[in-house]
């Protein structure tokens, strides 16, 4: 047998997915059954133990033993799908955590921009490109909808390495067509030339993957003030005819909606400007959303268009703080974004983290208003809504809730192994040992140490990251701590479309 | 020469430490010579190279190089000041990440008192306790002020094991002598009882560390609530006796402020409780402070009591957002805490990040409400300023401004040495590999790879973290990057007063 064929695959253990929004479904001595295609053909759950399970499975669907690799799921672990990033801009990574003090449109100029343009060298844009894909990975981001730059040459470089690397992605071309916004040295020609451009992009990714299975387009109009009126529309259009993505921004920051208004005059409301242009379809999705009116979210409701909230961002920019309550209240489904720079982070579990947390800020602004504080409180976003968002709630933004983000049969394996660390009764992390100037011992506890010398605990080489479980807690309680301190450490396989992409030692 | 005996150490390399609020001081191809007794000896700043630094040094102090050992910074690393928590609640480690969606008053019944309590058992004490102290050791804490639990015999033991592992610490025994608030399973069974538990605790430590040189107590009412006003005022005796650190909870929550209003009708604010019962003093380190008043603020400094900042606390409990600008422009002097479990992490890297974030909530707030723009946008703090937070604002709400904090001569050597990950011009982090089903191979981008099996990249044992340098950056722009996206991976070493307490392999 080669070792390059792919094979059906058999995951042992506990498994955890979202159920709904407001709940989880953690499954043990389960069994979930990948072909080689990557599709789950079975889904086994209610077993005595994990051997009933492979059994079940196996005889189920006809298989060998001999003929499927396993994995099993250690103490601490689970299988969980894997994140969906809704928005990240590529070529922005490099400045991951470098903002300063500046907001939306001063970062653009000083930061964003300069960084963008420089990135039609091919090579620094196959090395930025690289470690972006690398490094969303590692932290369990099976999908992404980036940005790249208005450079064809290097968006398509951006696909040609999402598609060799294995990480499911929607690759965009950003158009920026409108001469006295852009700055002189990165935007596009002319409305003809980004669209030439743009179309390039789409050919690419058509000649590398023909059914879209892995990399698919996404129409890029950047930001309303960055566009012609003939530019967006040429999008829609384009958008209408392919049933492509599109993916855009909106309402992100106060100066930035003043911009708008005073490049659209015409317009009632900045969602009013892509509705007009024709950009308001079920397939766009709408990055931040911070200051929306109620009637820019009753229309957006309407269109059946999504929201990409990307929380690191709200913070970092001083943009405010995104009500997903509200949005999920008026009908809009919201993924998560990473919105790498404008966030500092490019991990998906990052941003559910501030997800919760920035729902915390929009709970605490409203106590000082009106309102009765129960309402307040509904703000608040749990542990469960915030997992959701990085899974579900993702794919339903982009299209794949029929593909990912859960363990059903018919889906993709698009998943990750979570181990979470265990603390011994000694206290130190399981892995962790004392070794005192190279001969090993113990913290001489109740004696008088500090003449001892030098006792230096060190990881003998497995680190198993931040997350301590002590071994009473609950499930739940188990999954919130992975929330609030997990990392890449704890996401030790990753698959996508049942390759394993990614794996720690 | 015997292992165990102390050395002189010589520093060589970058040194990063903070010379203002406002300012960092990066320094190259320099020396800092540490004396067995693990104090600063000599700091050679403006040498043309590592060698000449070496040699100043050395001649200087009349040390041969036989008789030091040496610590040399490689690319991307630099040694740094110790990080200081000034809030942090030991027993509440195994909670971290475990609070819901409740504020202050319903998560202290239903989280904390029932996990402080527990331990009472000593077995598990020690568990907790080790964990707690190891793990923010392994993010560069080489000073916390602990609040331990009620119980004397689990606070010693505590005591014991930071002095044992030898992390600088403040042990404080929780006093909570109100018995109509305190629940019945967890509280003092009288004034007298909790003082003379509070007492056997200091005696311990004076018979660990009879010159507080490690670890020394800090007086802990719990907060206001917690105590009668008998106890409250024979603490404040206590300290001015013994010249201890005090240190309690202040203004976290407004139904906090509302029980406290109720509790002590005849005070005329929360920070007036205090100042009545004679706790207000310099020695008084109040943590969070998100409610204060215009005039609590101006008692507060009126009486040069300090501030600890936990923005992660803020965040998580839904408390509010801490104006830690305003608070200095009042003249309060302000460090980090993580507050842990309120805060979900043991790390002040975190906690540093997070009070430039929250800081961006506050001015975003304010940006809704009345004033000039320039003004809330003075409120966000800079990466300059979080990290002074971290170091010398800690050391001075701790007294300690004249230990530690800073690399100046006659210091303490309280330090870290950080190392960031490098991008390859591949676009591989340095030391990750790519190896496809064990035989290594690249990825082979721009040829049909999908079918090509599997290629899996994985790090080669070493894992640098989540910082990723790409070369063209900076030293500020670096020092952003380990704020927004460090973590523990990134502290390779920690030293306490010149021992080497924790190495990352």
């Amino acid at each position: 047998m080669h070792l390059d064929q792919p094979r059906n695959q058999l995951l042992l253990g506990t498994f955890v997915h979202s159920k709904s929004r407001r709940e989880i479904d953690i499954f043990h001595n389960a069994a979930v059954a990948v072909d080689s295609n990557g599709k789950i053909a079975a889904v086994e759950r209610q077993c005595s133990n994990l051997e009933v399970a492979k059994a079940h499975a196996l005889a189920k669907l006809g298989w060998s033993v001999d003929d499927v690799d396993i994995y099993t799921t250690k103490e601490s672990q689970f299988f969980f799908p894997g994140f969906i990033d809704t928005h990240i801009h590529a070529p922005q990574y490099p400045n991951a955590g470098i903002f300063g003090k500046t907001t939306l449109l001063d970062w653009l100029e000083k930061h964003t921009f300069p960084m963008e343009v420089s990135l039609k060298d091919l090579a620094k844009a196959r090395k930025v490109y690289t470690a972006v894909v690398r490094r969303t990975l590692c932290h369990g981001t099976t999908t992404a909808a980036y940005y790249a730059t208005i450079d064809v040459a290097a968006t398509n470089l951006l696909t040609d390495l999402c598609h060799a690397i294995g990480q499911r992605a929607f690759v965009g071309r950003v158009c920026m067509d409108r001469a006295e916004i852009n700055p002189d040295y990165y935007r596009d020609e002319s409305t003809e030339a980004a669209l030439r451009a743009t179309r390039q992009t789409i050919e690419h990714i058509r000649a590398v993957d023909p059914a879209f299975d892995l990399v698919a387009p996404i129409l890029t109009p950047r930001f309303a003030p960055s566009c012609t009126s003939e530019g967006m529309r040429a999008l829609a259009k384009l958008q209408r005819e392919g049933g492509f993505l599109a993916q855009t921004h909106i309402s992100e920051n106060t100066n930035e909606i003043a911009l708008v208004r005073e490049l659209f005059p015409a317009s009632r409301s900045y969602a009013d400007v892509y509705d007009q242009h024709g950009l308001l379809t079920p397939g766009m999705v709408l990055a931040h959303a911070v200051h929306l009116t109620e009637e820019e979210a009753d229309l957006i409701a309407l269109r059946r268009s999504k929201v990409s909230h990307c929380p690191c961002s709200n913070s970092s920019l001083t943009s405010g703080a995104a009500r997903v309550r509200w949005m999920w209240q008026k009908g809009i489904e919201v993924g998560l974004g990473t919105d790498v720079s404008g966030g500092y982070s490019p991990s998906i579990l990052e941003a559910a983290r501030q997800a919760a947390l920035v729902s915390r800020h929009v709970a605490a602004t409203r106590h000082n208003g009106d309102g009765d504080q129960e309402d307040h409180e509904r703000c608040k976003l749990t542990v469960e809504e915030v997992l959701y968002l990085a899974t579900r709630g993702g794919a339903l933004c982009l299209g794949l809730e029929d593909r990912v983000g859960g363990f059903e049969v018919g889906k993709d394996w698009d998943a990750q192994l979570v181990g979470l660390g265990r603390v011994a009764d000694s206290g130190l992390r399981e892995g962790e040992e004392y070794t005192a100037n190279g001969h090993g011992s113990g913290p001489a506890v109740n004696s008088a140490v500090a003449g001892a010398g030098f006792v230096v605990p060190a990881f003998n080489g497995s680190d198993e990251g931040n997350v301590d479980v002590f071994g009473w807690e609950s499930w739940g309680e188990i999954l919130a701590k992975w929330l609030y301190n997990g990392d890449d450490r704890n996401t030790k396989k990753v698959w996508v479309k049942g390759r394993l992409v990614h794996a720690r030692r």
